[in-house]
């Protein structure tokens, strides 16, 4: 099993790591000092430079053309060689990094070349966005959400049959630690029916899963649910920043627009489907009486293990937490539990219709908010639309967002007899408005 | 005046040319018989190979650096050096191929290799699409539609403040010419709780005009309304094909998603602002009592030239007609007057709040409607909904369309004293869905 927990890397800061042990094997693109964009993967507190690596000749067959495809600037060309590919590439990774590496004299002899330090580096985007589309699956959030929109109507009558999404802005999807400047726009002032303009005032972050697709289909081609796990290349935190004062007044009839598309944040690294297969549950049950998918978002293996056991955690550092030194404060603790549709059932409605899906698009979960008020994954849930401020640890208080705050967005997997492996970080501060 | 009626072109093709005489000059992108895709411009019955051009030396300087530009495989670099290179391209073009070219006897002995019959070329996208923006400007059609899905609350009160737009899918954006398959999807039967899965029983066009963005701006810039027209790289039109019985499904809360995201034809050739100079309007007048815009969407320039008077025509060839000989038939004629919100309203708009522009990216207007049932640019508002279906010169009705309909948008200028210049035509055939 090459996520078993006993699994031990030459790599002694790999060992226990709560992010990148052996088991994780995450990709992503990244600068060594000095130098060009290129692909590399996380192991412990090092990353693996793949084009030094391939330059080395470290890999052979199928894993040296994934490897290859990896080693550019971005990852689109990799996640475009689909998943035998992917786990090609991870087969020879556990042997390299692994205890008892056969090449281990020739990547000691490589040094901080072909393993840099991390804190030295510099993250970038892991690929090319195509298209981005933004889901709506986390059904806690639906109903929250719903209940300030449409008290009376919370949860729309296609919401159990329609995995909802809609496409999103590709150009501002932004990499962890990119500073997202608040927006401005028009908002309707309460009581009042000419709309005011001016920086928002109701900025908030949403708590997301990430996916990026990889191979994808021709248009007017479909992907089946059974196939549709084989078409995500991995997966990554996405903080999808919402004006929702700008929100409220301009998405009807036709969705979100400059209230969502001034920045979208993502983790650096993608995660793949192979390091989370231990953390795959059956698809999470729902409510008594909620009708079963219609039969192109059905199929027996999703329905067995379509589902993800991953903690996803907000993570609030204000300027004066920072001034004072303090850590960032926990605001929610969340898991992928709250899905209500599938990563597979969301694949296989995008492309139902024949839309074509391209390696390097991104999906996002919507906001998986638990049932909880501590489970919340925006701050329009936590503060009630803004009704009920939060107070944090330090005595500061938050109903939207204020200038100087970072957003931080963790997750992690844990089960008993495998190693943990987390995601990374996703952070971003927010600026003030443009004056 | 470079768009003056009495130049003529040694082309004699381009001289009285409906679309393409010399005082148009649109960009594309295109492939000679058997050789690899590359830039050129339209005029007459032929196309000026800019490859080839370049290759033979026909530019100098800042035209030069234009057409190099423009030369490869994709405008995308071209609308990236945007409005100054565009003009000295135009002016270099108008020299080469005026009357009394000083370059006629090069030209002419290069003879096909520079310029070939445009029916021998295959045509392709002219950019690659980074994001594609749908707004929805035209008010007439909001009004029509609006009345349809909320028959008591047909236009939402923000319509007249906030120029609605919603991100649309740009991977399925396709040229001219490509057929478009029906697609199949989750629709609600009348009277019906659950939902249905089957093709798309209510198929329908949408005539819009496409802007497709030069240089864009940086995440968290914003451009202003009195240099949006600078922004834009040129023109063409766009059939926003949408499965009316999807969308009305799916669309709440978030906007259309696979009712539009299987297909979007544009027309290939670019018809830049210069060509479209002598057809430049006021902003069209609005109805009494209408708010005025917010200052962000105010500039006198604009309101005094920011319309255009541009003739938006569609026809049907069904597959009968196809057999019996006969000519496509209209279904309606309408103008970019119906504009309710100008193109520099909806650039300055799109990016107020810092979101990225892009060179290559596209936007729909939304369907541009005249008052008049003739006037109507989908079928939606044609048939009223579905219910008073159209009778064909030929006796067919259709309500929706039919497989092997072919719908072709045309668009085209003409004003006293300049030269008529046309958009070409944005063709589609609708094939039958997958089994």
């Amino acid at each position: 099993m090459s996520t078993a927990a006993n699994l031990l890397s030459w790599i002694a800061s790999a060992n226990d790591h709560p992010d990148f042990p052996l088991q994780n094997l995450p990709l992503g693109i990244f600068s060594p000092q000095g130098q060009s964009p290129r692909g590399g993967v996380a192991i412990g507190e090092r990353i693996l430079d793949l084009k030094v690596a391939c330059e080395a000749g470290l890999f052979e067959g199928e894993a040296k053309a994934a490897a290859e495809a990896a080693s550019g600037d971005s990852l689109n060309a990799f996640f475009a060689l689909g998943a035998p590919a992917r786990r090609a590439l991870r087969a020879a990774l556990l042997e390299l990094l692994g205890e008892g590496s056969p090449a281990l004299d020739r990547m000691k002899a490589l040094g901080e070349a072909l393993l840099p330090a991390m804190h030295d580096c510099q993250l970038h985007l892991p690929a090319r966005v195509g298209d981005y589309t933004d889901f709506y699956v986390g059904i806690h959030h639906a109903n929250n959400v719903g209940k300030l929109f449409r008290p009376d109507n919370p949860l729309l009558p296609n919401y159990k049959y329609v995995p909802i999404g809609y496409h999103g802005r590709a150009s501002t999807v932004c990499v962890s630690g990119t500073p997202v400047r608040r927006p401005v726009g028009q908002t309707l002032p309460p009581g009042q029916e000419v709309p005011s303009f001016g920086p928002s005032k109701r900025l908030d972050y949403e708590l997301e899963l990430g996916i990026w697709i990889g191979q994808g289909n021709k248009m007017g081609d479909s992907i089946a649910i059974g196939e549709a796990s084989e078409h995500v290349a991995g997966f990554c935190l996405l903080n999808d920043w919402s004006a929702r004062d700008v929100q409220a007044w301009e998405y009807q009839p036709l969705g979100p627009f400059l209230a969502k598309n001034f920045a979208s944040t993502v983790s650096p690294w993608v995660v793949t489907a192979e390091a989370l297969e231990p953390f795959r549950t059956a698809q999470p049950p729902r409510p008594a009486g909620d009708p079963q998918p219609l039969p192109y978002l059905l199929d027996a293996q999703d329905q067995a293990h379509g589902g993800f056991d991953i903690e996803l955690e907000v993570l609030l550092l204000t300027a004066a937490m920072r001034e004072q030194g303090l850590e960032p404060q926990r605001l929610a603790l969340s898991n992928t539990q709250n899905m209500y549709w599938t990563v597979a059932q969301m694949v296989a409605h995008h492309s139902v219709g024949g839309c074509k899906l391209q390696p390097g698009d991104l999906f996002g979960s919507g906001t998986l908010s638990g049932p909880e008020p501590s489970q919340f994954g925006s701050l329009l849930e936590s503060t009630f639309g803004g009704k009920q401020p939060l107070t944090l640890a330090n005595g500061e208080q938050r109903t939207f967002l204020e200038d100087g705050d970072e957003v931080i967005l963790r997750a992690r997997c844990r089960r008993e007899g495998y190693a943990s492996i987390g995601f990374g970080e996703c952070r971003g501060v927010l600026l003030p408005a443009k004056a």
